[in-house]
């Protein structure tokens, strides 16, 4: 038996989202599903995140207690040839038996990905968003910059289930432009149900000119979820990668054994 | 009645190819059918060139004589709400009497999307090309280069419709390379039957080692198509744009009327 961490890409248009749900498909399901028919056992896929219907992996981290006698190489090759074609294994390593996916995180990055033409794209219609309007991007820019550092993130979420605190520490924020479409990056050390894209149809709004910039810092500062955007669409979203601490990242046998001494 | 040019991208993985036939769904049955939709009247539909079954448009050209009392704006927006998603007109313009989408052409340029990651990516299977192997562009760009300028094309040709020459004008390639992909451009005053993917199946094999990079040359003096590697599949394939002469862009009006005054 022995911890695997693994990076997996998959294409959210086709699952009812990350985690597992009887009566629904969901990319958690499939991978524990193609782990048992592997090994005959059924464990428990630990994922960073969960990402919801419709949502994108780039780099989502998981891990899993396996219990095999394949080398991580072989390992990811066999659960890779059990897996449907909208969900891959890009890599997978035996880690620290404390590694935890989520809770050894310390930030996660999402991408949310707006097409700009006239009319809409001809491909990938669930794998972005598409919008007609003249989007202003410095202004979005500006309101955006309010969102970077530690705030109460509860105005930019959906009600939903319960949570202990809903301050969140954005870390980084970066607009990627290319002719006809666009990026919005936000890394944070976690995120709130819809958060980012009460964020992205907010800015959008901002850069349309219906709303103002300044509608940004009043909803971190108490201002209610309806002076926001609507939640944009879940196509354009996806979760590009998650951050660890280097020394979390070594594998087994590379740093001391006794628990305590490491970890997050 | 009007001569209308128009843009036109589209999903080839929904159809089979461009050009109509009975029992077979094609973007140009497609265009044809919005349009008969709009004016009552059935047109034929002329795009500069046939994209077979599976193969992508980004800029496909297009020209129609049609009878409507709307502007170009107005019949660009109706005749795009008469399409699937999958087909989008991008640009409609009124041009010249005698402007003839494929007679008019001086050249047209493709382009193949090849992924070259471990495992195959979740995303877009039908629109991308996807090999694992490790490949030597610098070996490739060697093989590509004999490929420039005026040469017998007849070896890189899958057998089929006759045509009276085989002889076709390279004028420009190129490599647009990312991380883990890479984009293959040819542009040429025309192309035979499969040529694009015959050459990329080719330099592919030779980027694997498989081939020597002199079996381009070869071929182009004459040695079989069985010294070359495989047609590479459709879905990474993209007719990307279509070029003319600058004056025969020119709209209605903009130049003299009498015919045999312009066009190419």
């Amino acid at each position: 038996m022995r911890n695997v961490r693994f990076l997996v890409a998959y294409d959210g248009s086709a699952f009812f989202g990350w985690q597992r749900q009887d009566g629904f498909d969901s990319v958690q399901q499939r991978l524990e599903e193609g782990l048992h028919a592997l090994t005959g056992v059924h464990v428990t896929v630990q994922g960073a995140g969960r990402t919801d219907t419709g949502v994108h992996g780039l780099g989502q981290v998981a891990h899993a207690h396996v219990d095999t006698r394949l080398d991580d190489d072989a390992l990811l090759r066999a659960w890779n040839a059990h897996l449907p074609r909208t969900v891959v294994l890009r890599r997978l390593e035996t880690c620290a038996e404390d590694f935890h996916a989520r809770f050894s995180a310390v930030s996660k990055r999402y991408l949310y990905l707006t097409v700009t033409t006239r009319f809409p794209p001809p491909f990938g219609a669930a794998h972005c968003h598409w919008t007609p309007s003249r989007l202003d991007f410095a202004r979005m820019r500006g309101a955006a910059g309010a969102l970077l550092g530690r705030h109460d993130f509860e105005s930019f979420s959906s009600s939903g289930s319960p949570r202990t605190s809903t301050v969140r520490n954005v870390q980084r924020i970066h607009f990627l432009l290319r002719k006809d479409r666009f990026a919005f990056v936000i890394q944070a050390d976690g995120f709130l149900y819809n958060m980012v894209r009460a964020i992205v149809g907010t800015l959008l709004d901002v850069g349309r000119g219906r709303l103002d910039p300044s509608v940004v810092a009043a909803a971190l500062q108490g201002a209610p979820r309806a002076t926001l955007g609507p939640t944009a669409p879940p196509g354009g979203l996806y979760l590009h990668s998650v951050q660890y601490e280097p020394e979390v990242l070594l594998e087994r046998g590379q740093r001391g054994t006794r628990r305590g001494e490491t970890g997050p």
